[in-house]
């Protein structure tokens, strides 16, 4: 490529339009409750270290705490057993070329309005791609639910029951055919959980953490803002923090529109 | 432009060569000493939640804390009392039309080799562009020194000695140059502070924090990799954690090359 040609490429990613895909981190923000029996994930937490003032005349900043999976964030595959021995399988050590990629966005929020519990299926996907052309390999996979607009509703958005959470989710068998007939980055989503949230009593519990992670790849929870994605064209930039041993990393999540 | 078009760049866009400016963030990281009369910011902190274990079976995670300054870290307008009235000054709230931006990188490291306080004037800033072209308006001017290569020793890092830091960073004339002749994004640099190390006892201290947050400008801070960048032509994506009245935020920093 001439040097005209890259000064226009470049002046062309320049001019795209950015729609940002992260919610607010605040100790509002909703965190996922597991069982009691297992450690739970911190909220975030911020305290004020000066704010023009003795403690600091001039400057204004925080401390914070939270979890590598608290608010909009990124699961890489040490977070689950069955990634755990893959090379690069850290937010620090992941190639960074992966942190830029397509998305195909798979609307489901009209069948997740009619029901909570509702699953994508390998039909469903199939059914998508006739309209709006096959999933690339290496592409995001994008499950636009409108959940994010529960997020003023810590308890709808959690939606929590007697027997668990209920969220929508991929059937196992859609996670096989999106891993295995579509070799894709990974899998995003609005909710708290790439996993529906009744997955737990599934024959194989929690299949998009144990498969996908399983296969190298890597998880978008918390997203906001899909419904302003065109359902092929956009790319997403999603770029972890670099922490040391990283299952995960709060983070922002960008996406560049046509 | 038409769809072909537009897909051309997006493969152009994902044929980039993707640099990773971060460093990575861990308890050994070194963080900014002030005065003891001044509240100090959080190092970096990890803690195990569950390692396939019986704190959870399946899966591995983290709990972390830090400050907004701690790692590769970005500075908002807000962090600084110049900016403290800005509409849009925190990482929460900036426009994220701003989180991709061009790069001119500065390459002083021969110079910093030589001298530990040395300081970019406007003469070097104009000499630079001579041979490199003129630097954009909204683009990022990014210090190369080779500080970053100091990252194993914290001490020659901070590299504190009895009357304070010594470190390199601009002048008060080169800082204004760069607001009002050249409208620039902001200042990056491979230091822990994008100030000189010395620049607290000038007639107005911290002149980049003061005068660049006044201009409701950004900072970008121990920056590496710069040595693997084009002088003009890379583009920086730096998209801070969108926390809630956050003054900055540790993240990860990308270069795409031409
Ligand atoms: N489903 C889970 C079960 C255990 C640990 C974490 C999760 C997550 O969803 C997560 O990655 O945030
Ligand atoms: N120079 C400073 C003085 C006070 C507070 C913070 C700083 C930083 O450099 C920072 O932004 O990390």
């Amino acid at each position: 490529m001439d040097h005209a040609t890259s000064k226009d490429v470049t002046k062309k990613i320049l001019d795209r339009k950015i729609i940002d895909l992260s919610h607010t981190l605040s100790a509002d923000f909703p965190t996922l409750e597991l069982p009691p029996e297992f450690s739970q994930a911190w909220a975030f937490k911020q305290e004020v270290i000066s704010h023009y003032d003795d403690r600091g005349p001039a400057w204004y900043w925080n401390n914070f705490s939270c979890s590598e999976h608290t608010g909009t964030h990124f699961d890489a595959p040490i977070h689950w057993v069955t990634g755990r021995d893959y090379p690069n399988n850290t937010v620090e050590t992941i190639d960074p070329q992966n942190f830029i990629a397509s998305a195909a966005v798979i609307d489901a929020s009209a069948e997740v309005a009619a029901n909570e519990d509702w699953l994508l299926t390998v039909e469903y996907l199939q059914y998508w791609e006739a309209r709006h052309g096959k999933i690339e390999p290496g592409s995001w996979v994008l499950l636009r639910t409108d959940w994010n607009k529960r997020i003023d509703n810590p308890a709808a958005f959690a939606n929590l029951k007697e027997d668990g959470a209920h969220t929508p989710g991929p059937t196992q068998d859609a996670v096989e055919w999106l891993i295995n007939e579509r070799n894709v980055l990974g899998f995003g989503v609005e909710t708290i959980n790439t996993d529906a949230g009744q997955s737990f009593a599934w024959p194989l519990p929690y299949p998009c953490h144990t498969l996908m992670h399983g296969a190298n790849k890597y998880g978008l929870q918390c997203l906001t803002n899909l419904d302003l994605l065109p359902p092929q064209g956009a790319l997403i930039i999603a770029a972890p923090l670099k922490i040391k041993n990283g299952s995960g990393s709060p983070l922002r999540v960008l996406a560049l529109i046509p």
